[in-house]
């Protein structure tokens, strides 16, 4: 696959004021995706993108990632049909992060496990113990 | 420094639907830390942290993180004195990821750049060229 980005930087100005997109893929050559919704803003789901599934996120307008676990380009939704229609994609300050705005096919789950979003439980402390509780809201 | 959560996990039910915390620390033994503003909700940061960092976080109620670059433990806004009070972590399905919702001391920036947000560039294409432009919003 021939290379879609520019890349390297000429110095740190350009990297973080310019205009030139180069993603910066780090370990395994795959860079964070956070994915929220483009509607309310809701923490839905962080996975990873290789150089492909970047270039077929942008190509496409649907949210393509790379399942770690499965060694393996993963079009999200493509079996449970709860796809994602990007509707924004920035970019940080060193370039080394995505962040995803969507609209989940059908407003489904974004999460296997059928909830909306992958992020249902919150961390507590009480007297030093840490537990997890499913959030309220 | 002794182990403050669980693991491993007994079985993926335990995992994902139970209280026990047991964050996954990947690669370097890191986990990716999402950080968007309690308030609204918007994309600020995204950074990593170790066991160190997350007990401190837990312990202290102030963001601390793991600087790759540097290769130590970094206390958000130690030096610009833009530090993360965290109000909520949350925790996704398989624990390898958190997500902070935090207010910025005196409401200031969490970018480097002096901006309120990392992510202040959003990607777009035209006819096949990938660019960044500066967000409106």
């Amino acid at each position: 696959m021939s290379l879609l980005f520019e890349r390297p930087f000429s110095d740190k100005a350009d990297q973080e004021e310019g205009s030139s997109f180069a993603p910066k893929f780090g370990a395994n050559d795959l860079i964070t995706a956070v994915v929220t919704a483009a509607s309310d803003g809701e923490p839905l789901m962080v996975a990873h993108m290789n150089e492909e599934a970047l270039k077929l996120t942008l190509d496409t307008g649907v949210a393509h990632f790379y399942s770690r676990s499965r060694k393996a380009l993963w079009k999200k939704g493509e079996t449970s049909g709860n796809t994602l229609s990007v509707r924004q994609i920035l970019v940080d300050c060193d370039q080394d992060c995505l962040w995803l705005k969507v609209d989940v096919a059908d407003e489904g789950p974004a999460c296997h496990t059928g909830r909306r979003s992958c992020f249902y439980r919150q961390v507590e402390t009480d007297n030093g113990a840490v537990r997890l509780t499913f959030r309220a809201d």
